[in-house]
């Protein structure tokens, strides 16, 4: 596990995927970058591979992640997203195994390596309680348990599925951040996930898809803060 | 066939694949930006994508292409590489089904109109006559016919290949450029490609192999220069 | 081109997918056997992989192929279609580049010649005409023209699909076998396509979602028959 | 984990891949058969999706797998393999994510829970003792302890593996059964393997490559008898 960067809970991650790219995507990488200063939560940004330069060099506390990439070493492999690339071009992190790009177990054991080496934060995700337990083998920094039977359909993960997936991690490798993802689509779904005991949550439609992804950001961001707080006010 | 950028022959193709990134890779764009202009040559330079946006900033004749970009609309597809997101970045063309990223026909077919609706030069790879003879239906505005036995092999292709390869292609679309790019590996392989009559070629481990990547990419150059008006001189 | 095999038109291939398997398939097949000889139509039967050597042995009239194979030479590749395996179980032919199954541009014309090879009619499926026109180039023995957007919808391809796709394929290469196949949903769609001037068709979802498969294919066989005798009366 | 099915230790694999097929695999299935009775050894045989049916048919002993199977319901998939139609077609079990044929994480979990639910016995692959252990939680019926970077070499897997291996599965799934499988060249390896604790093993090349492979097979199962013999004396 890379630890040369720690990220503290809570955090939050914004998945732009294909939905949002160059100068609208800067605006909206600003706008998070303001949010995690004002209401000090992370956030996690992954936009397109080609995006991660420009992000990079005009945000400053937003964390940019790639969206994928490939565990080949420097060399041969046209086409491919190259580990040591991806840390040059201002990347903090990886995001590996959504279920829009899966990656078989070998080569997600291997791309967690290649993250450790390079020195990349590696976020893993897993489509099933048994599949989380599976990834915290490969000691990954942070897991999304994120059902795909939930993506994108309006529900969000309940209190019981929370603590069985982070149990389910912590037993294996309890330094593994979990992170739970499903059906976020506005403030009050992520006040929800964060009082039933998340440490981070995130989102792609519900600011992708919103009439103002900046105001529906800020929401979200604002709702991690209120229900972290009120989780941890004693 | 996308129209708004008409490369000029003589064309050079440099293809850093996995072996160069960051900063080492903007040196030896910010040669091939020289010798593009010393030589009056075209070259087109395929870096990691995650480069782009950084080289298209840093540079001004070269010609900035994506190694590869997949045909999905705007939307979901996380782990993709976006047209819109490519061309945003400052790409100017885009490389499609290369030998180690190879498309199936009908992506292949869908990323050529995807090139040509958001306006990306298309350059794509052939294994064999037939190969090339196939493709050039789709009308790319490039074929590089690159047999796959010869790559980096030290062989570089034969003037009957070429004359072969060419007539093939130009009987079904004589709109479509031809790059010959088998086995380059230094200045005298450039040349003779070009006196076969190749109106464009290029490599990738001859340069990047090479003790002295820039010196050996302006000998390429110059081969490329030399040799085109050797058989144009009259 | 392989031509140990000539299937004389008109000729109908029926696609279980993954739909049927096993005694069930036998059933369809024997029904499919006796149908062929009644109608003289030829029908072509795509059965999965494992009830290719059942329905060889248990049948004689229906032509078995497979779904798919990959273009592999014998040796290594575990989980793999080996041609000669494929052969040697009793199929004579093989269906490639179906849209649930598509193919690489270059494994798809290695496929062909490994079909042309071993001794196995090909059969490739292309989702447009240029697509039909690309393939016509590695020269397979039928090519499936069969729009994407239609398959399944209950749309047939009209006269000016099939006059469009045949001429466009058979311009490149008179020998390739034409099959027109989107959306056949009953005998009346078989009797309108045949008419329309194809020399095939066929169907998956038509017979396999039958309340009836046996009588359904019964009835579309029929159709087949009618039709062109309706178009070669004279 | 399907129980229907209980394969007794000492066992062994042979994996054809696609070396051999058709009669030629016939005849070493019936050698396997015979040396399966005569040293009472469960021999599992790997053949072509498309010699299921001929095997299942034509021997007693042998417990014929797939290679592979896809974990796809009923209904579309052309060029799939369904599960339903393994299991018809005669065989008992299935293998899964191997080297040559790798599974992305959820594939792999859907396909054990469809072997599961048709009736299959499941022998996954792993490359190492982080993905054994990862695979352990998904609860196949045999975990192939086979590290790639030993597959072919002619280096058997050493005592420590062996025991490494099998705890890390263990400690996770008692019940889950483990095959060691690298660099089996004769029955010196297989007797090695055995001493050293595996409860199985097996071998592709082998055989495969042998000049007389059911000589080979002969030694190779003699030899599992001998150390399984000599461990168990006491």
């Amino acid at each position: 596990m890379y630890n040369g960067l720690k990220i503290e809970p809570p955090f939050f991650e914004i998945g732009p995927k294909a939905y949002m790219y160059g100068d609208r995507m800067l605006k909206l990488a600003k706008a998070a970058d303001k949010a995690s200063k004002k209401y000090d939560v992370r956030i996690i940004l992954t936009p397109q591979y080609t995006d991660i330069n420009l992000l990079a060099r005009e945000t400053e506390n937003v964390l940019i992640f790639a969206q994928h990439m490939d565990p080949l070493p420097i060399g041969r492999g046209l086409g491919s997203v190259l580990p040591e690339a991806v840390k040059a071009a201002g990347a903090v992190g990886v995001m590996l195994n959504h279920a829009e790009k899966p990656m078989t177990v070998s080569d997600l054991y291997r791309a967690i390596k290649r993250a450790d080496e390079v020195g990349l934060v590696s976020i893993v995700c897993a489509d099933s309680i048994a599949e989380a337990a599976a990834i915290a083998h490969f000691a990954p920094n942070i897991i999304v348990a994120e059902p795909t039977e939930l993506i994108g359909t309006g529900q969000t993960s309940d209190r019981d599925y929370v603590i069985a997936t982070t149990s389910a991690i912590k037993e294996i490798n309890p330094e593994i951040q979990v992170l739970q993802a499903a059906g976020i689509k506005n403030g009050d779904d992520v006040y929800r996930v964060i009082l039933a005991g998340a440490e981070a949550t995130g989102t792609t439609s519900g600011i992708m898809k919103a009439s103002d992804p900046e105001a529906m950001l800020e929401e979200m961001i604002h709702a991690v803060r209120s229900a972290w707080d009120e989780v941890h006010k004693h």
